[in-house]
């Protein structure tokens, strides 16, 4: 029983593998009549896209994504888009070599023995070639929240620690994180982790790395109540991403340490005046409750 | 759009309110003919069971389960098996002064602006009470493996950090974990540990703690390749119990730290002679497949 | 694989064997902030009891629904609502006889072969009397679509063929379904009907039914596009029923001898005048488009 | 909320519209380890293929699928399959005149109050042209069940009524079905459908039409207890298929005008002698459940 879908009423189904033609992405329940075109996709798209630099993957794609379905004269329909990305730079030669080597840190092994079946060719659809696909469902999901919700919510994601090396969170920096080839979003860590990750690579090692997110504009009251709480699906989402292993939401495993005092989470109101407060909270029910109904 | 419902193959769905008549859950998925009765249930409930000691919450709650259905004559059917606790010490009084108030680390404001409506009484359904329920659903998974795959399977967790205090992992020890109020597997922090917690209380304050769960005898391949791999339906599943913030699986977090070297989780043979490998593991293939296709 | 949940964002698992302890209900994703009582349940319970006349079932169950969770102070709290019934004339002695038999148009058979075990007393799971589990959970969806949409959406079924007897459809009157022994809309039918089904019991013998069920004040729109459309969820929800066999959509079968002018469903103007028309079916999207998104 | 995936272990995605560049389908969930080749899938799209004859839609399509992924050297991975077919004979302005007009018997006036956007090229999404993408997914089911259960597993499909026309279904003839442009197993009937459907076409009307399935070599045990019984996934599945109005198992509506000695299906030992049945059926249950457990 294979799972290759995320999501509830927005969800997406990804195929493909590193090495086979193409790999891609349907997205079932995106609402219709949203502005949508592969260059609202390509925004993501050419973030993620490797080969930009010596410090990610050398592999050469464009990652060109190209929509099947689903939008109509550059609106959507509310029907399955389908999108696809060929795989340009697919050199299934180069993998000729470990065919009969099961590599270590890597899945090769567990998917021999759970399918009895090996492609070899870059991990086949082990490889973290998949997230590409998610990228894309992921730039439509930005696209319709901007729209439903307004551009006050904001998902921003930087590496905050690469290997023994962290960063200035103090210095955190939006617009930095698209800048630099680490996107880290303290400018002046970038130097120094220049240099310690290609005194790495010279060594032939490689080292691990922390991304933090930081969301605002979140609606009270996304995901359900226990099962499908808007932690544990961020949870389950970030750990179905290859090679995490490791999540905090807020202080995380931190919070072990702390009295309840520290942890309590203190509520602040953010609708002004005191007086006013529950008439605001009771209008508010209705703004965010449309909301979470459509979204959660 | 309310998720109440947990797993794949074998899925349970909770229900019930913390001061209502009863929680409860149904077990939907269970294979036919095993041996199961309302003892093999308690096991567990006894475990988690409030009221036990001082350190743990004083509600007096027998939460003894009666199985409505799904058994007959001693024996799982295949059809849905329905449980039913009841809450014998709800006293909904006791929280009519937090009625007008939305206690801080709760979800009460949270449940209000999406429901528009408040169960004051000990957080009605975003109790920790819940997860009575899904213990009761886990005796049975557990009972389950234990006749499909057998004893060598075993999952075991014991708290292993108390506020600041670790204990020594070194001294892990199975038994003493069920002996002692803290679920703590090193006997010779326990002392401490009560010291620790008595002073805690007496200033009215609390602490966090970490679990740490260990599993073996696991058959290879458990999972879906992506989406539902294994890691990501553990931390899934453990990011919907209340209070939890951070999840590592292996070396977690601490991985960003590492060298791809010090990280690189290598390969063991566990199948003895070299030249017999192979053939072990197509053998391995064809019992471990019919495992996980009916698991996964 | 166990399927025992039916339906999407108001879905509901049922539980139970004809003579075990009880049946039950659990709905999830029932929305928040609505009027519900045990009472509301009770018409639509009362309506399929059994035991009421000598034309139905002999069994004695008063059928009354306990809710468990999900309701406080008089309304839905949009968690789960559990509901139970208890089995009072379940008598499993009476099965003893055919403890070894496999009745004819029965699946005992194939739960043993599936299963490979039997609950002989009464079918067990395989009962109708499942069907007293669904009712309850059809209630409650109907108090909230009363509330939703309004008292003009009607869902009415009556009985139009007792084996080789018809009605006179131009008699419906739904008020006379709820009088009689037959669920019969056409009062002059019934006299006949009794007579020829005693005839036929006398005989030791049984016969079919066919049961029209009329809709109106439905909202545009409810359903999928394609996989989970209207017709589709309704033939599936139907033929779930034990000793369902065929199901019509409208013309249904009978489409097949007419020609594409008889069959064309020519559309006609609900909404008054001419001009009017676009802007009453704009705002009709808004208004049905928010129903139906939450429907759907 | 959009529901484009059908099936459960074995489950499928179709996405595209009638005259969007492509249509395609997912396939999920399909066994690794299966000779799969895109010859195998044109079995049978060439079947349902239009342009064939006068009697079929004058559309030209080739209808050649492509595999993208999920099957490498010849055999499927158990990873996702995904296939896309081009379209060919999309010539959007042929609708432009129908642009602003709902068709009757169509889901245009649906489709544009339920999502407020209307592609009107062949009725974009709600085209019967999807039920191609789900002939590709049939097709490998087909594959997989030939491997799995063996060629005895046979379904066939004819068309037995054409408008007020029925066949001889005494003279069925599986080959037949293959050669005519009707469908019809009967030979003998082709003649007078040939000449009655030309007479309809000359006068610029059309007719419905009555496809009887066949299925044999079935194991027992496929589908769930009771809401995904193998009835009711058929109906749900054929229910979902463009014009589809009514369905019969077996006697189907008719069983209402039978007694119950008539209905009774009474069951024959297909397992030889009586000595033998216990063991054998006991065998069975093994034999029958491993395959219903991965296949239901």
């Amino acid at each position: 029983m294979s799972f290759n879908t995320f999501g509830k009423i927005f969800r997406f189904t990804t195929w493909g593998e590193s090495h086979g033609p193409a790999i891609g992405c349907v997205v079932d329940g995106c609402p219709p009549n949203i502005a949508l075109s592969e260059k609202d996709i390509m925004k993501d798209m050419d973030r993620r896209r490797p080969g930009k630099s010596k410090f990610t993957s050398q592999r050469k794609e464009s990652d060109k994504v190209k929509i099947l379905s689903g939008v109509f004269k550059g609106k959507t329909t509310g029907t399955p888009i389908s999108m696809i990305i060929y795989n340009e730079d697919a050199k299934s030669r180069d993998y000729e070599t470990i065919k009969n080597k099961f590599r270590p840190g890597h899945a090769d092994y567990t998917y021999f023995l759970k399918y009895g079946i090996r492609d070899y060719r870059g991990g086949g659809r082990q490889s973290a070639r998949e997230t590409a696909a998610r990228v894309a469902a992921g730039a439509i999901a930005r696209v319709v929240l901007n729209k439903l919700i307004g551009k006050k919510l904001k998902v921003v994601g930087g590496v905050t620690q690469l290997g023994i090396l962290g960063c200035n969170k103090k210095n955190w920096n939006e617009k930095e994180i698209r800048k630099n080839a680490f996107f880290c979003p303290d400018k002046k860590s970038i130097k120094l982790w220049e240099k310690y990750l290609l005194t790495i690579r010279k060594n032939g090692s490689s080292c691990g790395a922390i991304i933090e997110l930081r969301a605002s504009g979140i609606p009270v009251g996304l995901g359900a109540p226990i099962y499908s709480k808007l932690d544990a699906d961020l949870a389950n989402a970030l750990m179905s991403i290859n090679a995490v292993k490791g999540i905090n939401i807020g202080a995380g495993m931190n919070a072990a340490f702390m009295s309840g005092e520290e942890n309590s989470d203190e509520m602040k109101s953010i609708l002004g005046k005191t007086k006013q407060c529950w008439r605001d909270i009771r209008r508010n029910i209705f703004r965010s409750r449309n909301c979470s109904f459509f979204l959660c």
